[in-house]
């Protein structure tokens, strides 16, 4: 048995909470900002719902451990401010979030003269980790790392056969010092926009195509034994299924959250040539709408120098 | 049971007529122009070997089907020659090659001339379809593909539980007339290259990192209920774990079958932008040493306008 305290009880830390205690007989103090969240998700867990972070470090019996599953960035180092103070020696602060590894260095640095403990932990697997599991990529010193690894060992999948042997049992890895964790999931975040854009090119085109194809059936055969099979291509299945094959309900504006900014930053850092990440990463700056200016500075050049026809603009 | 004729017992179409045998009564009459590779295919599968296309469209009844499954392109087309005034109407050839979709709408109407059907299959699956079953798309007349059908039934992965509604039984499916089949793998193959120079990227930063990172320990995690997880990863973590994390002893030259650039070239077609796919091919390129006079114009251009050193080539 061991005990954890987690803050931020959104989708992700809530099912987190929800897949501990199901699964383990780990005693979780869980507080989120929202009282009524946290009165829902200690009735619907058993986690021992808590009403403020010193509630939550006062029930808790130390040394402590204390999950972070907030935004990243001014939510992420508010609640590290905020709660580093309560802590004692020896007590580990475990940040879930998707920080950038330059800030787990900083971070780790100034709790670790609080003698503070400081683990980072890139998650993947979205609202499906509940049932499948998260895939958990680990930084942090060793010692903290082996005192939360049975906590990382319920919220993980169980490991497949073929890399059972570089894992071991359970599905997560510490990868190095701290913000070796969000590094990889960071890259990891990258791959996923160029792997997105991908297909979402490959089914344009059949959405353009000379024949009439039905992009559900062709993504649900493409995971069949297909060398382009993956979780996806499962999503992409789905999705193509509840939204029909036109997706005509959806917007195209497609967000993101930084990962895929800084992969390319330490991409120029490194003169590692990064192509398809940027490139997706500029798609997704095209479905906002941005690069409107480059198109009306390309229409008025092709204009200027050819005569070309221009149109004018709607508000213009 | 079903007959059919199987022309190329290459990797590939020696591991299709190994499952045609293993796990269906179906009768294959197998041939290629290697008389050694008959034989051996003969013995290890139970298939009647033929010496001639002749003697394989006489061991088959009428009306025929004949897999041919030799490489695009010219292998392809002088097969079928050959071929088609061996057989009688009512006949059907498969091509189960990477042929243009373009290619298979000439080839079937030329052969509907005479009186023969066509079905375009594309196969993907690689060396591991034997094991798995080969994820097929296909294209051609209801008629025909349906004959097909038991063959096709054998070949394929059953597939998943949550693909079946779409599929059926069976994965592979049927997308439309002559060169739907095609069309459909030739994307697939289009897409392939995104999502592999996607992880090659991301690798390529892991080598070049700040952080002591193990390739094969991150391949195997994101396998274990990440975003990321594929096919692709899995092969990923293989290749590391036989290569080793460097993959040192590797040439990074690397070729295409120009899937990827009639996926490019149907793209410029129907104007749908595809960055990613482009920049795929263009890595391959590069992979290849091209680009080299652009690299050295780079430099000289640099040189004339800023003074900057430029180095002498290797053979210059």
């Amino acid at each position: 048995m061991t005990q954890i305290g987690f803050v931020g009880l959104g989708r992700m830390g809530g099912n987190m909470v929800a897949r501990i205690k199901r699964d383990s007989e780990h005693d979780v103090v869980a507080y989120d900002r929202d009282a009524a969240t946290v009165k829902r998700v200690a009735d619907e867990t058993g986690a021992r719902g808590v009403r403020s972070l010193a509630d939550l470090v006062e029930k808790l019996d130390a040394p402590r451990m204390v999950w972070i599953m907030v935004p990243a960035g001014k939510p992420t180092q508010d609640t590290v401010d905020e709660l580093a103070p309560l802590l004692e020696q020896g007590d580990i602060i475990v940040d879930g979030g998707n920080s950038k590894w330059t800030e787990d260095r900083v971070r780790a640095a100034t709790l670790r003269k609080q003698g503070l403990g400081y683990v980072d932990v890139g998650v993947s697997g979205g609202v499906w980790g509940l049932e499948v599991g998260y895939c958990m990529m680990v930084g942090g010193p060793e010692p903290a790392v082996k005192k939360l690894a049975p906590v990382l060992d319920v919220l993980a999948p169980p490991t497949s056969e073929a890399s059972r042997g570089a894992l071991g049992d359970r599905g997560w890895a510490h990868f190095g010092p701290s913000g070796a964790g969000h590094y990889v999931k960071m890259v990891h975040n990258g791959v996923e926009y160029g792997l997105m854009q991908a297909y979402a090119e490959g089914f344009d085109l059949f959405d353009k195509s000379d024949f009439d194809l039905d992009n559900a059936k062709i993504a649900h055969l493409w995971n069949q034994g297909s060398v382009v099979r993956s979780w996806l291509c499962e999503l992409a299945a789905r999705a193509f299924e509840l939204e029909g094959d036109k997706l005509a309900g959806l917007s195209g504006y497609t967000g993101d959250s930084g990962e895929g900014r800084w992969t390319i930053e330490d991409a120029i850092a490194k003169d590692v040539p990064t192509p398809v990440i940027t490139a997706s990463l500029h798609a997704r700056f095209y479905s906002r709408g941005n690069g409107d200016f480059t198109h009306r500075m390309l229409a008025a050049l092709r204009a200027q120098f050819g005569g070309h026809a221009t149109k004018k603009s709607a508000d213009g």
